[in-house]
């Protein structure tokens, strides 16, 4: 059997690209970074846990990708540059064809991000994927929650709900061709980190929060810690290709509450419009304005006709879903 | 039920001491850290899992404790200052009398050495543990596994093997009374960070480890990155205070194969031993010369009479153990 040190050796030590920017890597007490000269350091740490966050089972080359993919996005959030990451998992044992696959997925979107593996920790247990991830950002320029201004618009990165699509499709709630399944499903199992766009709004928006829980709540904590409120015009908000094809009330009630989809909310004055279109065009992502920010509390949904909707989205929450 | 933001907000939520070092902490996508200007930031990411590092029904005050001092260990280990650090964890439920305890138990350690709580995640599932930490060191100064010199004294702190001896106890291997069980299990269930000792080591000692998966383990970590090997006099080696009370084949098994101590074995050269005693001293921590590194490889036992000892301790491994 595959020692806990063999396994680290094999799958998940390679040289630093950049042995600058990480003087020390895998296989000491700690790693070192070494924060670029007058950066502050974004960090952010998510945990994946096996039957709730990806079904058992699930291909190891796509959760590898997904398990990095939700932190790249709470750095695009920031709007920060990924630097490096560690990793902590449990897994049942140590099987050499799931770690093979496991660690090729998160290792080609780290370095597609140009994101070193820098340290982390193996054990075994029921399976639990637990990624730290650290980005550079300028003092003063992070795409905070608390930074939403009264009058700047709402923006949505690429589209949302095909992942809540797909899952609907898993569970029989909604009937999917194969065709559209495999389709919706790709956005649950290898979402989009969108770190360029969320670099390119560093400076440009103010405020943001990637779309992982559902769109309602997510803005609603924007809502929150900056002490405002939103119109959100609900058939604005961009459906996920399969989902569009859907009838009004799914697709409204999936691009308003479907999670993970990972795509970026984001507020920016309405006197910058055409810089945000264009840092868009040069992150090679689509974005559509889709509401204001007001200074009355509260989450308002209209609709296509600037009606009030009486929608109950609801958010997922871990502790009080079923 | 709580929900997760709840909990999050109720148990693990404090503003930042020193804004200047967080400018924005738990609550956002990401936690910012100001990294001391000219420092590298020291990483280290531990996972603990119920029903293998800890016994499941923990008091979690202990556990709160026990989970952020491994990692400060691996600080101490680099000789780096304590700056902050994350928290990730799967919890069956979200019990307010269990996460009371635990939060409490974990940030009375983090104050105690200055460690900010500045983010992290929640989420349902098998009780899994997840930190990450940062600490600061100058570049150059940290203790690196890779770092031993031939000649250099081998040094260890504190006291090795009454962790172990409580495991032997609570399994039924030796026969313990009640207060030699409770003083034992003090090591096993609350281990001391040598965290003031490391910082005191940077630039002083060559190469440290932590002493968690036992000292011959261990210290052939260090051997075998910086291309050396060891005498080590086993009888020196320092047994814990209910240890010492037992037999001398327990003892040197135990104080060599022992986990979970914390405590550092670290190398430094001769010309230094009265600047290393001086730094213990200063850092409050005994500490004892149990060895000598050689050029040649391979680690070598002792006994009191410099005869060879044919032991064969084993190291823990999360992968190969039963």
């Amino acid at each position: 059997m595959l020692s806990e040190f063999d396994l680290i050796a094999r799958y998940f030590t390679r040289p630093p690209r950049d042995a600058g920017a990480v003087p020390l890597g895998v296989g000491d007490d700690c790693a070192l970074l070494a924060p670029p000269p007058g950066m502050q350091i974004a960090i952010s740490s998510d945990m994946l846990v096996e039957g709730r966050h990806f079904f058992p089972g699930a291909d190891p080359s796509q959760l590898g990708h997904k398990s990095l993919a939700v932190n790249l996005s709470d750095l695009a959030a920031m709007g920060a540059r990924p630097l490096a990451f560690t990793l902590a998992f449990a897994l049942p044992s140590a099987r050499p064809d799931w770690l093979e696959a496991f660690s090729a997925g998160m290792l080609a979107l780290a370095d597609a991000h140009g994101c070193a593996l820098i340290g982390g920790d193996t054990t075994k247990g029921p399976l639990n994927i637990c990624i730290t991830v650290f980005g550079a950002v300028a003092p003063g320029l992070a795409l905070r929650r608390d930074a939403a201004q009264p009058g700047d618009d709402i923006w949505i990165s690429g589209t949302l709900g095909d992942a809540r699509l797909a899952l609907a499709g898993y569970r029989g709630e909604v009937t999917l061709s194969d065709d559209a399944l495999a389709n919706a499903a790709s956005r649950m199992h290898s979402p989009t980190p969108r770190v360029a766009l969320g670099q390119a709004l560093a400076g440009l928006a103010h405020a943001a929060i990637d779309v992982s829980d559902g769109l309602a709540g997510d803005l609603g904590h924007i809502l929150a810690r900056s002490r405002v409120g939103a119109l959100l015009e609900v058939d604005a908000l961009p459906a996920g290709p399969v989902l569009a094809g859907h009838d009004l009330a799914l697709r409204r009630n999936f691009t308003l509450a479907g999670g993970d989809d990972y795509e970026l909310c984001f507020t920016a004055p309405p006197a910058r419009r055409e810089e945000v279109l264009q840092a868009a065009r040069d992150a090679g992502t689509v974005v559509t304005r889709a509401g204001t920010i007001t200074p009355e509390p509260g989450l308002r949904l209209l609709d296509a006709n600037g009606r009030s909707l009486d929608l109950q989205p609801a958010s997922f929450d871990h502790f009080t879903a079923p």
